[in-house]
């Protein structure tokens, strides 16, 4: 089995006086990652009865959750990351499913956990780990590629959250395949809001050790922070899904970002395009980019030079990885829609317990994604809509995304989500909710559809919102849209 | 087994219309470098009778040698490569031993060839091979890390040369670990001076495919070429061996290299002190490495912030290696001199048909190098010898490289090299040969020399020569020095 060594005694070794780590005011190198790490390990190693055990974590982005995510990986668990969203039942499914010994959460958290069934379970807080004394542990040397580091779960289409298991391996070749794409400067500081329990903001702590790459690290999304911050020069890469840029190009206003600024990765679903050409009629470097729990991340990205030649696509594969769309005659030509495949070194070796999830899920070393997207002659990847949202109207199929697109041209609105409701007549029909910026009607939204629109894709009803559901990343939730139809 | 996409394949479907490789004026994209690879491909697929056959190729640094060097990866064929400064009787030697069935070679060396044996051997010349027809050849999706790439004969310290088993995986990985170390910016260009035949010169073309990156092909080394093109701010980075940076320099003079050229990346053997100054105090980025056909080029790399700061050191290992010095005593601590063994997904894994070395060589997954040196207490490793040119008087060590160092330090010598003579009293002494570029005698330089070293280190003989004898990537022979000793 291939291994690597322990990247974080790796990389404090390398580059022990480069910065790793910013918050706020305060800087960490990759010595004192060490360093703090390993006195987490040293307190956590107290619960951990056998070997391979699982621990859970409910942590906010702070850095002593920097901390404690490499100490678990020195100790040699596997980390479930928790939604801090979650309510307690979704977080009393995962921790069964996953077999949890030891949960370590927020101290703010405590009293969500006193729901919690703690007979098989043992929490502890941040605060109760600082006042613990240190124990002696194990140095590991080596990580071996194929062993599981983290599990993250996912809604999918139906049914239960699945456990994505995630490997060394995935997590070393996507940074990997990250830097032969986007490339690697020693000015190179990653910003991350996005919640470090999310596959977007781990992937940043791996890429920081495997690069020697200093993290900005933000507790949570603020665009006016944001916008201040990427004024100033300090960050070159910057982690985002659409509805973040949305809000920082209205605050942004006239003004621009530093020079410095060089990628902004957006990620967590398809972009509307308006928002992509408002990034380029200012000259943000905005690159789109595909992935999603299984793939660890990114698994197709625009490359530097596409950037802002080809809005709309995701790109083309990592380097180590390979996509295909499959329609319902086998592989696809150019241009053909059907299902996503993915295959490479960061895809899931499968669900936890999952057997059945896992036949359906692979084919031939071939991940089926279940979103629906097409490839042009030259390999670009464009990602239709997640197949879950797919709304089958009258034997038509309607992707929402290309409707919100529409919606998000008009002037008056920020936002917009649309979902399938079901209708005597057609099957399903699509509705639309918007959140507006300024007065417009329903009817003048309609008939602004009506002129871009197909007519089976026009929305039958416009509902205005204060705001969209959406994911602790940001993502729309259009499963939940309906709920905001009034009685 | 571990597989990563055809990486000629994946390169031209990412980025085809980057520059990949430039010869003089003329220039090629990564998808011209495949169209010119595969037509070569399907020119030589007639001459392959077997799978996994042996090809041997015997090439200058021009664009048809990157082409069937990618063509032969595209066949999935191992490939040979002979220095083409080796006599007719090694050539023999080499290819009998990899049991080649085919050698594609320079039209000019034909002549060589008529010497050589042929009963099992074809012989093809590029220009033969330019007027065949081209036979449709089944695509190679993949390439499965284990699998031989390349060979490459290495003399060792005695007995005949052995061929070093180079798979796709230990050229992968050395270019993922180059880059973790070096960075990639959109803007890089590898100067190649060094011969394609050997990994210095070869790794440049793996890593040019790997990360995207145009290659700067010259046929042979010329200082002034070098120096102009280096003024251009053309070139980021170039591949360099001691007397080459010596040559550079004086041809320099008072002028300087564009700020783009980021680093000269120094290897192959000990660099001498005065000569790192020198780059220093012109603000010069010399980067010193550490590596070997064992290990696919580089196994250690000083990083950018101790590029100059920390000049005599070979630097830390790359980021997927390991190093460690053994002494008598086994493991040696901070400082100790011992041998340097070495591990990681780029060390070879194996000689060719030669059990005996490969059981001496390697130990619990660790090769030995066979050369001396000394990690200090961070980490950095410095290389004091190869350990075949280790001279051993009257129960002390003596490291030639120390001597030279001494010698170059003196105005009047341009060159030196040390080697130890038998000698009746002591075992072995060391002699000293020496180019110089003014007239100094032999008494002054040994008078020099007990100024800065221990008696038992002092040349007891100091020859005056016209060139110093050197392999063909320009690294110093010590072996053939005494031969220089006059009769």
């Amino acid at each position: 089995m291939q291994s690597i060594p322990n990247w974080l005694k790796q990389r404090a070794m390398l580059t022990p006086h480069r910065e790793a780590l910013t918050y706020g005011e305060q800087s960490w190198t990759f010595l004192e990652l060490q360093q703090k790490s390993e006195q987490y390990a040293q307190r956590i190693v107290r619960f951990l009865l056998n070997k391979n055990a699982v621990v859970a974590v409910l942590l906010k982005n702070r850095p002593h959750a920097v901390w404690i995510i490499h100490a678990l990986q020195q100790l040699k668990v596997q980390t479930v990351f928790l939604n801090k969203q979650l309510t307690s039942e979704e977080l009393t499914f995962q921790l069964k499913d996953s077999q949890a010994a030891l949960l370590i959460c927020e101290n703010e958290f405590e009293v969500i956990l006193e729901e919690l069934e703690k007979k098989t379970l043992r929490v502890v807080t941040v605060a109760d780990l600082n006042g613990m004394s240190q124990q002696p542990i194990d140095k590991r040397e080596m990580f071996a590629l194929d062993d599981v580091c983290s599990i993250m779960y996912t809604s999918g289409t139906t049914g239960k959250p699945k456990g994505v298991l995630q490997t060394y391996g995935n997590h070393w070749w996507s940074a990997v395949g990250s830097v032969l794409n986007l490339g690697l400067n020693e000015k190179d500081t990653w910003l991350c809001t996005m919640p470090l329990f999310h596959i977007s903001g781990l992937s940043i702590l791996i890429r920081s050790v495997v690069y020697g790459m200093p993290v900005y690290l933000m507790e949570q999304f603020d665009e006016k922070k944001v916008n201040q911050l990427l004024q100033t020069g300090k960050i070159t890469i910057m982690s985002v899904v659409s509805t973040m840029v949305q809000r920082m190009l209205t605050d942004l206003g006239e003004k621009n970002y530093a020079p410095a600024l060089r990628c902004l990765l957006l990620g967590g679903g398809p972009a509307p395009k308006p928002l992509l050409e408002a990034c380029k009629s200012k000259g943000i470097p905005i690159f789109q980019t595909y992935g999603m729990t299984e793939t660890a991340s990114q698994i197709v990205t625009l490359s530097p030079e596409d950037s802002l030649k080809k809005l709309g696509s995701a790109g083309k594969p990592l380097f180590p990885a390979q996509i295909r769309i499959i329609s319902e005659e086998g592989t696809a030509g150019a241009h053909t829609v059907g299902e996503i495949m993915v295959k490479g070194p960061n895809v899931t070796k499968g669900y936890l317990n999952r057997p059945d999830a896992n036949k359906a899920s692979f084919q031939n070393g071939w991940f089926l994604t279940g979103d629906i997207g097409s490839i042009d002659e030259e390999g670009y990847l464009y990602v239709l809509d997640r197949r879950s949202d797919l709304i089958i109207s009258g034997g038509e199929n309607i992707y929402p995304a290309e409707i919100e697109e529409v919606l998000i041209a008009h002037d008056a609105i920020a936002e917009a989500g649309v979902a399938g409701v079901e209708d005597p007549e057609w099957g399903k029909v699509p509705y639309g909710f918007v959140v507006s910026n300024e007065t417009v009607s329903e009817a003048e939204l309609l008939s602004f559809c009506r002129d871009k629109l197909a007519k089976y894709k026009v929305p039958k009803r416009i509902f205005f919102v204060k705001t969209l559901p959406k994911t602790a990343s940001n993502k729309l939730l259009r499963r939940e849209l309906t709920a905001l139809i009034p009685s």
